[in-house]
This record gives C-alpha cells, sequence and structure tokens, in this order.
C-alpha cells in the first residue's frame, strides 16, 4: 500500500513548526530566570507568560489562569460549573473530546444545530423559549471543529443577548482563532459581553491555547475570565499537580515574546491556507457530490455527502483506511446522526499529498456505497 | 527585618539545580527529536522517557504511564480508584496534599500511626481485624513527608502481607527515594511484591517524580503499576489533557539520560546532607527540648515538642513569621491533633542560613508559650 495520507488528527505538521525558535526560546528561558524555571511555580501559571496573556487580552492578570493545554482548562471548567444532570449547550456537531467530556460528567447535553454563519440563535432561543435552562453554552466562535465555520458578528450579539436573559455561562472556546488565514476577524464575545473583557462579572469564560501557533507538545493553554471564578479553578487546578509545567509555559513566553513569532505564525497559516484550498479543489474535482464550508482558518473541513443515498461514514472510514487514508467519521461529533458527514483535517498533510489523498477517499466513498 | 528564611516549602533550592545541564537537554531534545517534542504524543507520556523509566523499574512499558508531576497521578489514581465513602488508609502524619486530595472524593480516611520505622503495621493489623476495609493505603516509604522516618524491610514485608489478606491496593508514593543521601537503599514493596516488579496483578501501584532529582518546574512524574490498571488511567489522562507536556518530558529523558546527571544527582544528595545534618545540630543547640527523627534522606524534619506543656503551632508559626522564619504546623498534616509539632524543609535553606532561623525559631516557642 502506498503511504498512509492522515486527515484524521487535528494538528500541524512538523515542518511547520519552528524548532529552531523554540531551541532558542528554551536557551534563552534557562539563561534569563533560571530559578522561574527550575522551581514549583504556582497554579495560575508561569508569571511572565500570565502577563503576557492578560496584555493581549487587555484584563487584569487575575482574569488569566495559564494550564497544561486548554483541554486541562475546559476539564477544569467543566468540572467547577457542570455538575451531574445539568443542562448544557454545544453546538451540532462539536468537538468529540468535549461531548465525552460532558457526558462523564452526567451532563444533560442538548446539541443545537450548527450553521454556515455558526450555532443556530433561532433553535437555541426556541429551545431557552420552551424552558431549556443550560448552566452553559459551549461555542468555537473560529473555524469550528468540526465543522469549520465561523460564528458571524450578529450571531455573537444574539447569544449574548441570550446569555444575560437566561443567566448561563458561554464558554468561548477559541483555539483556532490566531491561525485566520483570509477573511476579517471578528471581535470575540469576551470583548462583546457588557464591560467588555475585562468585566468581573461577565457571562463569558474564553479559552485559547498555543497548540496551533507555537505547537502541541508544548501543552500549553488558557483560560480568561471573572477573577473569583478563575480563581476557584485555580484551587482545583493547585489541588490537582500545584503548578503548570512552568519550564514548558516559560519557553513558550520567550517564543511569543520574541522576534521570530510573527514570521513563524505566519507560516502556518500560509501552509494551512494552501492546504486547506488544495483540499477544497480536490473535493470539487474527486468528490462532487460532496458539500463542506470553505474555512477561512483553522484545521478542518466537515464535508456532508447527500442524505437518502445510504453513505455510512463508519463503511467509508473503513474502505479510507483500506486505501491508506484515515479520516474521522461524522457520528464521533454527534450524539445522533452524522452518517453521511466526516471530518478531514488537512493541518498535517502537505499540499503535495492532498490529491491523492482525495483521490483515494473518493474511490472509498464509491466502494462503501457498492 | 532580616531576610525571610523559608523552612516552609519542600522545594530545592535555585541553586543545587543543574540550570545548564538542562538547557543542554533542552537543545539536544528540540535538534535530535524536532517531532517527537513538537507534536501532541498520547497520554502515556513521552515515549523515550517511558522507555527509560521502565528499564530503571524493570517493568514493560505498559506498566508505565509519564504524568504532569506525580501529584497529577496521584489524582488521576484517586479518581480511578476512590469512590465517595471508600475507606483509605494514610499515615499519621501524612502529606497535606493527599489527606485533602482523598476528602474532597469523599474518601472515609483512616490515619494509622507513623513510627520512626514507618507506619506502625500493628496498629493497622488491629484496625484490619476490627472490620476495616480499605480500598487503598498511602505510604511513603522513604523519608516520610512530613515525618522523615523510612519504612523498615520489615514492616514492607508486613504490609505487602496485609494487602493479600485483604485485598486492598498499596500505593507506594515514592517521590524522594533518589535522593538518598545515608544508608542503605531498602527495595521497593514494588519489588517485593509476589511476582516482583513486573506483577501484572500485584497489589501495589508505585508513583515517583522527577521534581526532586532534576526540578519541580519541569512537573514530571510517573506511576508505576499493572498494565490494567495503567491502561485505565491512561483512558482518563487522555480526557483531561490529550498528553502532558512532551516539551517538558523530552528534556527530562535527555537530562537524566545524559553525562551530567549523576554530578547533579550528587551535587543535591550532598547539599541535603549537609542542611538535614545543619538543622538537626541547630535544633539540639537552641530547642533541645525538640525531638525529631533525623532522616536519611529526602527534604524534611518533623519537629514535636513536648505534650502537655500548652504548645500550639499556629502560634508558633505565628510567632515565627513575625521573626521571618516560615514553617508548617503540625495540624496541616493529621485530621485531629498535632499541636506541639511543626514541619522544617531543609531543602531550600542554605548551611549558613539554617543556625539563624532556628535560633529565632527558639525565640518563637518561647514567645508562643508565654
Amino acid at each position: 500500500m502506498a503511504d498512509t495520507i492522515s486527515f484524521s488528527r487535528g494538528a500541524p505538521s512538523a515542518d511547520i513548526v519552528d524548532i529552531e525558535g523554540l531551541k532558542q526560546a528554551a536557551i534563552e528561558a534557562f539563561e534569563q530566570d533560571p530559578a522561574g524555571v527550575a522551581g514549583y511555580g504556582t497554579s495560575i501559571g508561569y508569571v511572565p507568560l500570565r502577563r503576557w496573556i492578560a496584555e493581549k487580552h487587555g484584563v487584569p492578570e487575575d482574569h488569566v489562569l495559564v494550564t497544561n493545554g486548554s483541554m486541562q482548562a475546559d476539564a477544569f471548567l467543566f468540572d467547577e460549573l457542570v455538575a451531574a444532570g445539568d443542562a448544557v449547550v454545544t453546538e451540532r456537531p462539536t468537538y468529540d473530546r468535549t461531548l465525552l467530556g460532558l457526558k462523564e460528567r452526567g451532563a444533560d447535553v442538548h446539541l443545537i444545530g450548527l450553521q454556515e454563519d455558526g450555532i443556530d440563535v433561532d433553535e437555541l432561543r426556541a429551545a431557552l423559549e420552551g424552558g431549556l435552562r443550560p448552566k452553559l453554552a459551549h461555542v468555537i466562535p473560529n473555524f469550528q471543529n468540526p465543522g469549520g465555520s465561523t460564528l458571524s458578528l450578529e450571531k455573537r450579539r444574539a447569544l449574548l443577548a441570550l446569555a444575560a436573559e437566561h443567566s448561563f455561562v458561554i464558554f468561548e472556546d477559541d483555539p483556532y482563532v490566531d491561525v485566520r488565514f483570509t477573511g476579517e476577524s471578528l471581535p470575540r464575545m469576551l470583548e462583546l459581553q457588557p464591560g467588555g473583557q475585562a468585566a468581573t462579572d461577565g457571562p463569558v469564560v474564553y479559552a485559547c491555547s498555543f497548540s496551533k501557533t507555537v505547537c502541541p507538545g508544548v501543552r500549553v493553554g488558557y483560560l480568561v475570565g471573572p477573577p473569583a471564578l478563575i480563581a476557584k479553578i485555580a484551587r482545583r487546578a493547585t489541588n490537582t499537580y500545584i503548578a503548570p509545567s512552568q519550564v514548558a509555559q516559560a519557553i513558550v513566553h520567550r517564543f511569543v515574546s520574541g522576534d521570530r513569532f510573527p514570521t513563524a505564525l505566519q507560516t502556518v497559516k500560509d501552509a494551512l491556507a494552501e492546504r486547506s484550498s488544495t483540499l477544497a479543489d480536490a473535493l470539487r474535482t474527486h468528490l462532487p457530490e460532496a458539500t463542506f464550508v470553505q474555512p477561512e482558518g483553522g484545521y478542518f473541513l466537515w464535508v456532508s455527502l447527500p442524505e437518502g443515498e445510504g453513505h455510512d461514514c463508519a463503511r467509508i472510514a473503513d474502505e479510507a483506511a483500506a486505501r491508506g487514508v484515515q479520516i474521522v467519521k461524522g457520528t464521533d461529533f454527534l450524539l445522533e446522526g452524522g452518517e453521511s458527514a466526516f471530518r478531514l483535517a488537512y493541518s498535517a498533510v502537505t499540499a503535495d499529498k492532498v490529491d491523492e489523498g482525495v483521490r483515494r477517499l473518493a474511490e472509498a466513498v464509491a466502494a462503501a456505497k457498492a
């Protein structure tokens, strides 16, 4: 069999990570702050990185908690806010690990449809008017995983109005925001909320990550939110691991503060733009019956095949695997449905491999149907 | 007030960390395994470090899980094994964060007395014969925190016999084992259990850390245990943070595999030996009524003042703080009692400061009693 081409994992290929820059950042971290790097630190994270993040978002430092990856931040937030039986809203489809984390905590998960401009606010409003009382709504506003869509400004405002009216937390889960490769950036709901990003009692808790802008192996993510909630989560973090990796966070701090970072980030965005458009072209050529939202950033294309034609993503994934192509089946991102859909991650597939991967995938779709 | 002298935190001072060696290890990690360092990895930990640990302990790799510090490993283990209402045995006194973690999970914690040669096995046996049915017994076998004592070989064997008879897990929590500075090393209970360290269904789960041998800021620890249990905890870790910091673990791997590590570790042990004996001498001089176990390794001295003389560790801690000396009061390490005791960590106090610190502490003891 030919080389495996993996559209399955949302991760960058190693060729677009600035390894030399990270090595220089590590040298600087050990040379310039030996005691800070070597010591335990505290659960709020490496202090200079926390300060950098606070400045980036225009908030006081006590609004920020830096964690071992943003999924760890999600887990702490869910542990703090979501008890068994609590209603929680997510998008439909959404990140499989978010669904799993909520189900494990016994949450009553309500999936609200995702449209080309983000979550279906009308459907959410109707559910709320019908009596749904969620503790929080989890929303991935930019280049959604797996859908690829971006929440419009109008809908960001509408969501905030609904949160105010029905007293739920908006968990703005935004790991892809800084890898936008086309189109205009939209303001965060964190910024649009009453009082702005530094509001001390706003409805928005914001999560972001350095996995997409620096590299996943550092495992550094963070939360921005109301100081009282951040303090509670910091206590939870202390009781879990004392402090996150000071070494990893110091390296991230030196890297993102340094001269090389803008160029390194542009390299990532250029590669993602090329991979994304090559993938869209290949789908139009080899799988013309597929529909998808062409994303303006991020890692993912959500591919839908026509309903009612007997497509089965599990069979397609198996047939694709037999041809050396890995995909993730649509059903993984939903509680029900998704059989005629799958997610393609283009983040790790170099542009010269994309066409061949989609050619094999089209064969797999045909074979799965036969 | 003179400079603060802190006997409170169990952490090394920066002067005994081999920063230059860590910097070199970071350079090697980024140069020699860029894809491994930059990528997500998986929840089992950085593969070459996991292999190094497996070889150190003489177990197959699937017995090992590498985590973001060993306290994170403890948390996963408790989440896996301890439900609300479950009986759990710990030493009396024991590490305050262990007590807190167990109480937070609603465990029914039974503290069994600590003697100069470790946990009081007779007291434990009597409790078991009286009907106690613990899910696990948490034991810190070497240079216990806070007690400073080491579990004798005879008691290690007796504990294993009790675990076999009463079907409980022994959680051998051993972060200090590699900073022994005098006396003979004793075999781990992991090794003494039926089938030895590589037993697939033994009663022992073993935890260790690189915080004491490399530095705390890396936040790297690990578990060794039955593969079926390790696999369950690995799934839990995947669902919490995908993977631990590959960057931090790769740096640890290069450092402990490298030429400088034996010398760096000897530097740590020599400093701890000097600080420990200087502290014991100072206590004998300035606070002759105090009793303590002189440890053969680790970070801590547990100081007991005579009972029935009205000592109150909270007042002593306050009076000490007023004199620029920080200690941790004995009551923090117990569910009840401990008022006439406190813990002194010598790990971060350079030998030239020890005598002055104890002189002020003796004043504080006198002032608190007056």
